[in-house]
C-alpha cells in the first residue's frame, strides 16, 4: 500500500477473504481506505460490507451509488442484511425490503424488531432442526441432501411438531451413534436455550460457563427461532473488554485511531470539560487557603503530593472493584468486608508512604511540624481514597450508572479535594 | 452461604458442575472458601481442581493431604494434570509421575516441556486423526466405536502414514457427504495448523480471523501433536483484556478483590512508591519557582489546572494508541500521520479550553496577564500531552516494554512537569 504498488495491491485484494480485506480497511488511514475501496470490484464490495466494522461502514457505503447498493444487498443473506441495513440510505432500504420474497422479508422484519444488544440481534436465523422421534439414519439421509451445513454447525436443534425447542443433538453424537438410534435418546435435553430478549452479556457468560459452540434462541413461547454461534460471542467479549479499556482512558466508544480530527476533538473535549469542572472544584479548595499559602510557600510546593498519591491509591481500589463487578463478584453481602479490607490496605500503605514523605519533606524544608502535617494528611487521604474506591462504584452501580465511565472522575475529584483540604487545612490550623 | 444453611449448601454442592463450584469459590471470601472446600467430598475436589483459577488453587491444594492429592491426580487426564501439577508439593508430584503409565508419562513430560503461554501449553493432546485415503464409511465405522468424542470436536485432523498433518475434516462434511467419499477429497487442506511454540496471542488472533472451533497443533517437523479448542482461546482473550484493564488501573496481575491484606498492600505499594518518585519530580519543579509563588498566591491556586488537563488529554491519546498497538494498527508507517492528527486534536481542544480557563481566571483574580499566561501554558501542555501520548507508547514498544503498564506513569510525569513548568515559568518571566 505504502509504495503505491497497484498491481501487487490488486492481486492481494483478489486473493484475500472478505474478512481480511475488512481488517485491512480498519487499519489504514481514511484516505487510503477510500482508494482501496475504489479498487474493489462490485461483487467483492458486497462480500466485504457485512464484515466492515460498524464505525467505518457508513463512510464506505456512502461511496457507493444506490443501484450498486441494491445489487450488493441482493447477494447478502437475511442475517447479514439485518446487520448492515441501518447504514443504507432510506430510499435504498425501502426498495430492498420491497424486493425481498415474502419469506425473507418476514425474517428480516423479525430480526430488525429485536433491540440492539439482545440475543435476537446476535442470532442467525439459519438453523437446522430435526424432530425428536426420527432415527439417525433418517437424519443422516436428510443431512446428505445438504451441499453444506451453515458455518459453525456443531449440533442440530431438536423441536417438536409445533416448533417448540426440546434440546440439542450434537454432530459428534450422530457420527458415533448407530443408525437406529432415535434423536430423542441421544439429544441433550438439558441444553439451555436463550430467549430472544436475553442480553448479549448474559449470552456471553453462558457460552463461557458451558463451553458452547452454539446455543438455540427461542421466542417468548419457547419456539426455536435461531441460534447464536461462538464467533459472535467472541466478538461480544472482545467488544466489552475494549469498551472497558477505552472508558478507563476517558475515550468515547466510537473513537478510533483514524477518526477524523473534528469529531475526535469534540468527543474528547467533552471529557476535558468535565475534568475542568472537577479541577476547578479542587482549585477552589486551594483558594480557601490563600492566607496560609501566602505565608508558607512550602505548602504550595508540597500540595500536589497528597492529592496525587490519593488518586493513585483510590484508582487501584476502583479498578479492582469494577473488575469484580463485571465478574459478578461484588454484592451487598461482601461490601462491608471489602470496605474493611481496602481500608486496611490503605492504612498500611498510608503508614509506609506517610513516613517516607515526612522524611523527604523534613530534609528539604527542615520543618518538623510541616513534615508531620503532610504525613497525617497523606494518611487521611489514602484512607479516604480506599473507602471511595469501594463506595463510589457500588453507589454508581445501584444508581444504574456505569462505574467504568464516571467512577474515575468522581474518585479523582474526591481525592483531590480531600488531599488539598486535609493538607492545607491542617497547616492553617497548626502552622499559622 | 451467608445464612449458614448447611443442608441447602450441601445440596447445591452435590448438584453443581465442577466449573460452577470453581466459579463460586473465586467469588467468596477466603474464609468461606476454606469452609466450602472442606464440605466437598474427595472425588468432587479432584474434579474441581482443574477448574480452579490459578491464584486460588495453591491455597486450596495446601488444605489437602498428600494421599488425597495422589488420588485426585489419578482421576485427572494428562492435560488437566499438566495444568495443575506445578501447584502440588514436590514429593507428591514425584510419586504421581512415577505412578503414570509410560505412555501418559511421556505425554505429560512433553506438555510440561512447552513454555507457559505457548500453543503447546494451551493444547489438548486428546485429538482424533484419520488417514487421508480412507472413505467416510470407514471413518464412520471407526467413530462409532467411540463412546463419546473429545469435547468440542468439530473436525477430525487428517494425517499421512507418518503422522504429518495434512488438513482438517469437519464433522459437518462427514454427515453431509456420501459414504464413498474419500477423506482426501473432502478435507480442507488449507486449514492452518499452529506450531507448538506459537504464542497464545497469535493463536487467539487466528481463531478470531478464521472463526475456528479447533485448530491442529504440530511439532517443529509438522507432525500432529494436539489441538487447541475455542474455549481455551476465549479464556486467553478474556485474560488478555483483563490484564490490560488492571494494568491501566495500576494493579498487578496477581491482584484480586479477595487477596489477603499484606500481599495486596505490598503489591500496590510498589506502584504508589513509583508515583511518589514522579510526584516529587513535579514538586521539585514547583520548588524552583518559590520566589514567584511567594509573591503571587494565585499561581499556587491555579497551578493544578494545567497539569491535570494535560494528564487527561495525554491519557486519552495514550489509551487509543495502546489499543491500536494491541490490534496491530500502529506501525512506523503511520506514526507521523498519527502524531499530526493528535497534535491537531490537542491544538483544537487547547484553544477551546484555554479560552475558557482564561475567562474563569479573569473573573476570579481580575488579572489579565495571569489569565493570558494560564491560557498559553494550558495550550502548550495539551500539545505536549498529545505528542507524548503518541511517542511514549511507540518508544516503549520499540524498547520491548509493555506500554499498558508504564505508559501512564511516564505520561503523567511529563504532563505534570510541563504543566507546572510552563505555567510557573511563564509567570516568573512576565509577572515578576
Amino acid at each position: 500500500i505504502h509504495n503505491n504498488n497497484l498491481p501487487l495491491l490488486r492481486e492481494f485484494l483478489d486473493t484475500s477473504s472478505p474478512r481480511e480485506i475488512a481488517d485491512l480497511l480498519v487499519s489504514i488511514l481514511p484516505t487510503q481506505r477510500t482508494i482501496i475501496w475504489e479498487l474493489l470490484s462490485e461483487p467483492k464490495k458486497s462480500e466485504v460490507i457485512p464484515w466492515l466494522r460498524a464505525d467505518i461502514r457508513p463512510g464506505l457505503i456512502e461511496e457507493m451509488d444506490d443501484a450498486q447498493l441494491f445489487i450488493a444487498a441482493e447477494t447478502m443473506d437475511v442475517d447479514d442484511l439485518a446487520d448492515v441495513l441501518g447504514d443504507f440510505p432510506d430510499q435504498v432500504t425501502q426498495s430492498i425490503i420491497e424486493a425481498l420474497e415474502t419469506d425473507n422479508r418476514k425474517r428480516l422484519e423479525t430480526v430488525l424488531s429485536y433491540p440492539e444488544g439482545s440475543a435476537g440481534r446476535l442470532m442467525r436465523t439459519e438453523v437446522l432442526s430435526v424432530r425428536k422421534d426420527v432415527t439417525f439414519s433418517v437424519v443422516l439421509r436428510w443431512l446428505r441432501r445438504h451441499e453444506k451445513l451453515p458455518s459453525l454447525t456443531d449440533a442440530l436443534m431438536v423441536t417438536d411438531e409445533e416448533g417448540y425447542y426440546l434440546g440439542k443433538l450434537e454432530l459428534a453424537n450422530i457420527v458415533t451413534g448407530s443408525p437406529e438410534t432415535k434423536v430423542i435418546d441421544a439429544m441433550v435435553g438439558t441444553a439451555e436455550a436463550v430467549r430472544f430478549d436475553a442480553e448479549e452479556h448474559e449470552v456471553a457468560s453462558l457460552f463461557e460457563k458451558r463451553e458452547l459452540i452454539s446455543v438455540a434462541v427461542t421466542d417468548a413461547d419457547g419456539k426455536l427461532c435461531g441460534r447464536i454461534t461462538v464467533d459472535d460471542v467472541v466478538n461480544v467479549i472482545r467488544h466489552e473488554a475494549d469498551q472497558a479499556f477505552l472508558k478507563s482512558g476517558g475515550v468515547a466508544q466510537e473513537e478510533d485511531l483514524f477518526s477524523p480530527i473534528m469529531p475526535s476533538a469534540r468527543r474528547r473535549g467533552v471529557w476535558l470539560g468535565i475534568n475542568l469542572i472537577t479541577v476547578f472544584m479542587a482549585v477552589w479548595v486551594i483558594g480557601l487557603f490563600e492566607a496560609a499559602l501566602n505565608q508558607i510557600v512550602a505548602l504550595a510546593v508540597l500540595m500536589p503530593v497528597t492529592a496525587s498519591m490519593g488518586g493513585i491509591a483510590g484508582n487501584q481500589t476502583l479498578t479492582l472493584i469494577i473488575r469484580g463487578q463485571a465478574m459478578d463478584q461484588v454484592s451487598r453481602l461482601n461490601a462491608l468486608w471489602l470496605v474493611r479490607k481496602e481500608l486496611a490496605v490503605g492504612a498500611l500503605n498510608g503508614l509506609v508512604w506517610a513516613f517516607l514523605v515526612a522524611i523527604v519533606s523534613l530534609l528539604w524544608f527542615k520543618d518538623t511540624y510541616l513534615s508531620l502535617i503532610i504525613a497525617i494528611a497523606l494518611f487521611i487521604n489514602l484512607l479516604v481514597a480506599s473507602l471511595s474506591g469501594v463506595l463510589i462504584p457500588l453507589t454508581l452501580k445501584r444508581m444504574k450508572i456505569d462505574p467504568a465511565l464516571s467512577g474515575a472522575v468522581i474518585l479523582t475529584t474526591v481525592t483531590d479535594v480531600v488531599g488539598f483540604l486535609s493538607f492545607l487545612g491542617l497547616a492553617s490550623i497548626f502552622l499559622l
